[in-house]
């Protein structure tokens, strides 16, 4: 099935919902506008629909290739990234300074989205080359960015991410990778790392390596991790490639999707280079801080892993729709006709249909806030906002990202579901999604370490700061809704079934963060319930997007059916998935905050598991 | 990972929560004990784990392979059969006159469960073989059932059912194969079927496909569908396989898992049987009841795949519970340690792998109390407690199979969470079951199928009668925790925390079945909210059955923790998996509940789904 970049949701979205207009006001933005924002988009989505939606099932198909230590991308992957590179795709997002075309991460969002939409396996590339890119910018010396962050900007090299050994994966405490100082001042590794995403691949010049590993006189634990820069083929001073280094792709995994995407066991130091033995590799910024460096790429690839969530729900959900619009199957409600209807005429169907649908909405609902607020984070013109905006971007990223990739294995798998026995057939597509998706809530981070992250850096540390400001938003949303639908008029049954399902998940939300608070020192209780607590804070803040968007949609629509846009038929579907994820998702909330707050009681049985 | 038949928890279900010892005081099972049923189900265990399960990841990787009509079935799947022919495990639960071993349903059930979880791909053949030795000694003729059901019984043949088409799924008034009437009294059947599991394999000396079909002067509709016997070697009266029929394998699927499964295409009169153009039939029963007579059939299936649904819970939770065991990774609560810790000692590893268990408990529980329904419909001494246990089991068939399948879809994808990244290395084994579960809430009808049926035919008809019924059953139990919980002692929080979620559960129940009762006239409000009703009853009943468990083990255990069975560790752990069915599962009746009854309002908007 062909793939529709939803356009038009994403102009509501960045311009309706998000405010793209007063974002481009801020300093830095001065050349851009809603117009241009516009005609990128749309240039993306020809792009993209045109050269790396088709390639998707093919992927899946004829899976990457181990070829004696080379590996061989599928069918049209080379060709598309080349496109993609001269299309100057890569930079969308990164600062001019750098090469890269300056737009907001709000703007890049909508295009990584709808890249990973049509290929979650070709679009890993980008994405983690983005985030070594957003490393290097920030701890980076000169001389390293200078080098390397250009040709990858070009698309010209790729990066990777070297985190997880066999024996250390959510600990990376376990890691033994070690890394040996040479008299130039460079280093030599020798270690293996497994899982790494595009290690090795023939898309690209070089490949550009950032590895975690240990110094020989490092402190144990997480404090004595550093990050180096290992490139496939070592950079001379002038950014020419010299020797092939001593790092190999020793084979590739044999996984239950995203199989278009290699992933490698790599090898370091095996003494094969050209080099010599051990992997030629330069340290990044100070030594033993490797960890907290990899956090600045590893926030932007947890975001982007959130976003490549939404993007499979939204493949997932357009081609549920499309084939029950065509599929006959059954009469209608209205009685006996002349023959059967489309299946989308049947009351499950259609709840299958918007709960997906508010999934994949919602889930870019709350990215958007999220990429907006590390947009004013570095852009706004006061100091203090900007501290503000940069505390609620990282309290939302383990959201994003759990949130999101949970709902894209749940929405793949109720795409499956509308399609019945078709659904089970690989050649119908959809399966695909289904194993596709199942990575998402694992990799970068399971959705565990997500909520760790959410609980414990981002609730205790600051006592709930950043949660109760934003349930007192929530609040004053709610109230905003109580207005509008005692204005009466069309809408007013679909914003009292908003409202109706609001005060409850914000009461959950308030409660769950309280409880979580006052568990700070019983950490038994309180890591039992923190999953729950993020999955409660995503249904809650999406579904406060989805409440304010349903605003913004009876706005346009008026409340006399004769509102400004009321011919258009966007707002009234927006409508209708808003009140469909109040609906079927906010009622979510309060039965995570009853698991939560057991906590307690039941942590003494949870853990005869370990029995 | 080997697979450990859980025999103590299967002695528990039988013999605790079940009562198989006043079961078999019932009328005909006189030659029976439970001494020998705990013999049987040892003895199905040994052969069992030995001789099936190691084949289950070799179906995966060696799908059944279609060789020019004729179909291959994975490495080994053969002898297997074979084995399990003259081990006599296909007779178990059929009764002795026809050549079984009279076994109660609710000792079959545990042997079926064994069986799938296992190798559900294996187990296919068998299961439908079941359903057509159930629907022939239920409307066969005497002579159809002395000809067909003995070589069923003795796994010399097997059986399939022959109902979807291409235009035809879970609308099978759309059915186009035609019975042309022959002088001879017999039929030739003309059309497609499609997803016909185990169509056409190499595992039995003759297929018998029960088939619908159309005569020439059928009404339209499913009033006009007649069921016919097709075999594939046409049986001479004396039982000799005669004439190839003109029944044919035109390809098999290519699907997202059960692949040691052949899903076939099947061509009746292609014209190259040896019998001449169309594939022969025998009428079963009278013309044109054939959707009636097929529903006999389905509704063991249904139950049956439900069991499937059970039966690949345990399996992918045993392998997580080893797993989380064995895996290293992390420092414990408690503080730095000497290394790291294995995962079972993590709350959040501790939610999944006690919610996988509490999802496979409960479900066998719900079908264990369905299965003997269905024994003390055939058996109980009075008339009119059999009709109640019949109506009781008709209630139960469409909640085992939509809820037990649902969550084994979920328990699947948990285990896939609590392995990390190795969970999606296929070499690992638990992205199969994550892969084979999809098809368990699709094939047999869709949980929206039996949704339709608990709404329609199990709530509706009788006014809520066998609802109302385990309603006021279930209040009992929950007076009975509260007593449990007020004598104090060892259990008491364990109680208490059942109990407090026990209460808002039952409450959603009755109202849900309410607001159902409300609704009879407004079709679209209610089937909106029909999933999710089936899906809260599920959630209650199971989770009723749970709470009868905890009880009976606080009794073993006794208050004091010095009761008749304290040593024994079974009764803790199982304690600890019902306090976590209460905290982790029940919560989702409320939720549920807030989704059903909001479907008049949100009707409207949902309809926007076919704009």
């Amino acid at each position: 099935m062909g793939y529709d970049t939803p356009l038009r949701e994403y102009r509501f979205v960045l311009e309706e919902l998000s405010g793209l207009s007063a974002l481009l006001d801020c300093p830095g933005f001065q050349d851009l506008s809603v117009d241009l924002v516009r005609a990128v988009l749309e240039e993306n989505a020809r792009f993209v629909q045109s050269e790396i939606a088709p390639l998707n099932a093919a992927g899946d198909r004829s899976p990457a290739r181990w070829l004696d230590g080379a590996v061989e991308t599928p069918p049209g992957f080379r060709q598309a990234f080349s496109q993609y590179a001269q299309g100057g795709w890569q930079g969308l997002q990164h600062e001019a300074e750098l090469g890269g075309q300056g737009f907001p991460k709000l703007v890049g969002t909508a295009a990584v989205e709808n890249l990973n939409a049509a290929n979650l396996s070709f679009s890993l590339c980008p994405l983690l080359t983005d985030g070594v890119i957003e490393a290097l910018s920030t701890v980076g010396s000169e001389q390293q960015q200078a080098l390397y962050i250009p040709p990858l900007i070009e698309g010209r090299w790729t990066g990777t991410m070297n985190l997880t050994e066999p024996q250390a994966g959510s600990d990376l405490s376990l890691l033994k990778t070690r890394a040996q100082p040479q008299p130039d001042g460079s280093y030599r590794l020798f270690g293996q790392k497994i899982f790494i995403t595009f290690g090795e691949h023939d898309m690209a010049e070089n490949i550009v390596h950032l590895v975690l590993a240990r110094l020989p006189d490092a402190p144990p634990g997480v404090k004595g991790i550093s990050l180096f820069i290992v490139p496939k083929f070592i950079v001379s001073a002038d950014g020419s490639l010299g020797e092939r280094n001593d790092v190999w792709c020793a084979s590739l995994e044999h996984k239950l999707g995203i199989h278009g995407s290699p992933t490698a066991v790599m090898l370091y130091g095996s003494g094969k280079g050209e080099a010599g033995e051990g992997a030629v590799g330069y340290l990044v910024g100070e030594a033993n801080r490797g960890l907290q460096y990899m956090f600045v790429m590893m926030n932007a690839a947890r975001f982007a892993v959130g976003v490549q969530g939404v993007a499979l729900a939204e493949r997932a959900t357009q081609q549920a729709w499309a084939y029950a619009a065509e599929r006959l199957q059954g009469q209608g409600l209205e009685g006996p006709s002349k023959g059967p209807v489309p299946i989308n005429r049947h009351p499950d169907v259609q709840r299958m249909l918007w709960t997906m649908r508010a999934l994949a909405d919602g889930g870019r609902a709350l990215a958007a806030m999220a990429a907006l607020a590390r947009d004013l984070a570095h852009h706004h013109g006061n100091a203090e906002e900007r501290g503000r905006q940069q505390a609620l971007y990282e309290y939302l990223v383990p959201i994003v990202k759990g949130f999101c990739t949970e709902n894209a294995v749940e929405a793949a798998s109720l795409g499956v579901q509308v399609h019945g026995g078709m659904g089970y057939i690989e050649e119908t597509g959809v399966a695909q999604y289904y194993r596709d998706a199942r990575i998402l809530p694992i990799y970068e981070g399971t959705t565990a370490i997500q909520a760790n992250d959410l609980l414990g850096r981002k609730t205790w540390r600051d006592g709930g700061a950043v949660a109760h400001g934003l349930h007192r938003q929530m609040l004053a949303t709610l109230d905003e809704l109580a207005t509008a639908a005692g204005r009466g008029g069309t809408h007013q049954a679909g914003l009292k079934v908003i409202a109706r399902h609001m005060e409850p998940a914000l009461q959950a939300y308030a409660q769950a963060v309280d409880y979580m608070l006052d568990q700070s020192s019983a950490p038994a209780a309180a890591f039992l319930g923190s999953v729950p607590y993020l999955m409660l804070s995503g249904v809650v803040l999406a579904g406060w997007q989805m409440a304010r968007a349903a605003l913004i949609c009876t706005e346009a629509l008026g409340d006399d059916g004769r509102g400004p846009q009321a011919d258009d038929p966007f707002h009234a579907q927006k409508l209708a998935a808003c009140v469909m994820y109040a609906s079927q998702v906010l009622p979510r909330a309060p039965a995570h905050l009853a698991s939560i707050i057991d906590g307690a009681d039941v942590a003494g049985y949870a853990s005869q598991a370990s029995d």
